[in-house]
């Protein structure tokens, strides 16, 4: 029963034990923790005899932390594309009977709270609300029955998506691997902080009072369970290694208009037991980076 | 004018300096350079400095090296699906007007010479022959005109695809994913080795005196610049990032009847200038994996 932030607080950079509204450094309890879960995840420090010794830190409020990634560089980042039958629909696509499956890359991905960038080439960033798995112990030929032992736990994703890049090819590779539009995040929870497989939890995204989606992971045609199996039968599951569950109905391409992602919007997605992603929405033309400096 | 092995000879692991049948363990000269080429694309260490103590270590045969992957962890693997003519054709595609772009995670390398796993659950086990670029300097936003200067460097790859699961969705992740199916290696060529741009060179894949696949890096629709322009619109590249340049036609799967790999079978790619990547096929029964003990 933990839930932790990765994240830099007033006692430094770390991953903190979260109760409540109150936060503990476990890095600076234990070095070898290190700035994300992978230390944690591979089992190189003891987590419940850590979380047994919070009080030789001083607790800091969750609202003082600034999140990083759980994972600074995951293994692989796979993605179902469909996995809500009502989405399936709006999307104009068939039920498939195999979960179309795509990858994000790192440089995609942000922590809660950074800004996600709608880029100069395009205005249609879309959200997604999904759940996020984040394995722990790894292998091949997982069965269903044994899938969710390799769970680490679960957190929030917004798959952030470029529709008409997309949309370029039958391969949906770059509308979902621009630079900086993948938030994830803040809380991670272990598994018996939720429902087996995280099943049967409210889903939401949302910009202010607008609710964008609104579902339960119910709705998943393929469970976590199920999830890591089918990968798992092709591609050797790795400690860190991020999941991604596919996102319900309610995305801003399907809207009538179209709904998309304007800068100066702050887009959420929620989970209920787990928490809420919440990022600001800034122009690419809008960022000072090293790059635009050039 | 260089061109390097990386992987373990006599000397230990290490990155070597190739120079015809002969190789220098450059790590045994200096230690910053490490066990695959990253420090050496960041540019930790200098290479030219480097390349001229080579005979402060022994030369081994190039015969005595067993190569590894050129870079282990790469922060992305970015494939082009279609880039020549005439495998569009074969493989029943229109000719695009963007590059079908997918990825491909590290679970799924391996280094020249190293068994390529046709897996339990299909015998579609299939070859493709490909240039494969090294990114040297990062960037986002690449100019075509600039784009060349991102190159670390030039080698071969075989993007072995299990056609049944490319084919279970429009997503083609899972078939180009297996674990053990995309060999690359083992020599890494400098640019100035080759024509700009590697164009023009002779592509070819094989089993023994068969060959499978025979073409020209000409045919390629979309050039290594204009793929790396067309990538760093939507996302920054890293230093030690591939890009897979797609394959010519005479893949298995389009031969009638189609010619999948077989277990006892050696596939070998070559391209001009580069050198032969050659790779035993295995069962994934055959093999004895931890996995399979478990």
């Amino acid at each position: 029963m933990m839930r932790f932030i990765v994240g830099t607080g007033l006692s430094g950079q770390g991953v903190f034990l979260v109760d409540g509204e109150w936060a503990w450094n476990l890095t600076a309890i234990d070095g070898r923790v290190g700035t994300d879960l992978r230390p944690l995840i591979e089992g190189s420090v003891d987590l419940n005899s850590l979380a047994g010794q919070k009080n030789k830190v001083d607790a800091e409020p969750v609202t003082s932390l600034t999140p990083g990634l759980p994972v600074i560089r995951p293994g692989k980042i796979i993605c179902l594309g469909l996995n809500y039958v009502d989405h399936i629909k709006e999307g104009g696509y068939d039920v498939p009977v195999y979960p179309a499956l795509f990858m994000r890359c790192t440089t995609s991905m942000i922590p809660a709270g950074a800004p996600m960038v709608r880029p100069s080439c395009s205005e249609q960033l879309d959200y997604e609300a999904e759940l996020m798995v984040i394995i722990g112990k790894g292998g091949k030929h997982i069965s269903e029955k044994d899938a969710l032992d390799h769970v680490f736990g679960y957190t929030l994703f917004n798959d952030g998506s470029v529709r008409e890049y997309q949309r370029k090819t039958h391969q949906w590779t770059p509308g979902k691997n621009f630079d900086a539009t993948g938030p994830i995040g803040p809380v991670i929870v272990t598994p018996d902080e939720l429902p087996e497989g995280a099943d049967g939890l409210k889903i939401e995204s949302r910009v202010g009072t607008e609710i964008l989606q609104s579902a339960t992971t119910s709705d998943m045609l393929w469970s976590v369970a199920r999830t890591i199996a089918t990968v798992s039968e092709f591609s050797t599951l790795e400690p860190g290694d991020l999941l991604a569950m596919g996102t319900p109905p309610g995305v801003g391409h399907a809207k009538k208009p179209p709904r998309w992602l304007r800068p100066g919007e702050t887009v959420e997605v929620e989970i209920e037991g787990i928490g809420i992603c919440a990022n600001p929405i800034v122009a690419e033309e809008d960022q000072v980076t090293t790059e635009a400096a050039e």
